[in-house]
């Protein structure tokens, strides 16, 4: 599907994709988007976690509360998500660069007002924080569901933008002598903390004991089974 | 300072602090900034590198090719850095939350057009991704500095929120038998991947194989001197 305007890539327009398969893909592999709306003029950004179904995503509570207002029924979003995976070191300052995937994605939000849908949306991102947790712990109650403000956020348009490898030089550059290449920057999952009132005999759970990655099939380091 | 309405933190606003101390240290931890600016009603948010000198961030490029239109002179962005830390597991699914630390600035961008302006500017934001690199490398020509944008953004007001520390569950579910605790997630800098045309007898650059941490202290695995 080709973009409008307003999801084209314009800089370095040869790193952008429109795919579903790619962009779906960086969606699925963070939990952290960035929501962007509009208040009387004013571009509003706010952290948020997220879970994707299809061509939806659920965002959790908090950019609710500031950017939906009594009888709103729908609100122009954009829903950011980036993961940065290594800084690129070129021999000039110029050809300096970041490799990363993001996806800028364009839609409408509004927000999930029956307890059913909202619990499925809330499952929907805990499964996308850590998969498997959910079934692990207490459910929400029907007050704990009230309290929560869940967004329903249907993508119209969407782009994403990708950088890998290794830098590129100037031609002439290459013979100067300057170390260049790539230093990882993956997210690692370190040893699970318990909670000092963990009682006594509980292993730790499945869902964060499990082999599991944060970022793309890396970040799988420092936890046991 | 007290922030206006703007800039307060209104959900769970214990999470909030406005003090520079705060918002500088979670501001010099990180070098990418999700930028939120808008076009026409739409809101658009974009990533972002960016330096920090005093209550003012250089934003690079990218967002410049989108957001600035000939003549503008100053255009108000919402700029928003986001540090997350762990995922923090309560044993009630109401509970879970993460640890992270976040700025969301306001304030107003202008195109830098000077040369040597936009060359200092250019290194602030090399140096707040890798300390020591810009000395390492060839500078810009004129010609690059020309195809380069970067922004001058003020910070008029900000605000931080933070969260650390471990669940906190409602005082009967600490019974329940279900782990809980934090699962720690730090950006670690792996091994550095020399470029295939490195010349020969080009060992590791300082800035690069230096002790150097991307979150507050940590990853710092993974890296020889």
């Amino acid at each position: 599907m080709m973009p409008t305007k307003r999801a084209r890539v314009r800089r370095l327009p040869q790193r952008g994709a429109y795919d579903a398969a790619t962009i779906h893909g960086i969606l699925d592999a963070a939990f952290v988007a960035h929501v962007g709306f509009v208040t009387d003029g004013q571009p509003f950004v706010i952290p948020t976690l997220y879970g994707r179904r299809e061509d939806t995503l659920y965002l959790h509570g908090s950019a609710a509360s500031r950017m939906m207002r009594e009888g709103d029924t729908g609100i122009p979003l954009c829903v950011t998500v980036t993961l940065v995976d290594a800084l690129v070191l070129a021999r000039s300052a110029f050809h300096h660069s970041i490799n990363y995937r993001s996806v800028v994605a364009f839609g409408t939000a509004r927000l999930i007002q029956g307890a059913e849908e909202k619990q499925r949306a809330l499952q929907c991102i805990s499964e996308q924080v850590l998969r498997g947790r959910w079934d692990e712990v207490r459910p929400p109650t029907e007050k704990e569901l009230k309290a929560t403000a869940v967004l329903e956020f249907a993508i119209e348009e969407a782009s994403a933008k990708v950088r890998t490898g290794f830098p590129v030089d100037d031609e002439e550059d290459y013979g100067l002598p300057v170390w260049a290449g790539i230093l990882p920057l993956p997210v690692v999952a370190q040893e699970p903390v318990a909670d000092p009132r963990l009682g006594e005999g509980i292993g730790v759970a499945g869902s964060v004991g499990r082999w599991w990655s944060v970022v793309g099939g890396k970040g799988t380091e420092g936890l046991r089974d």
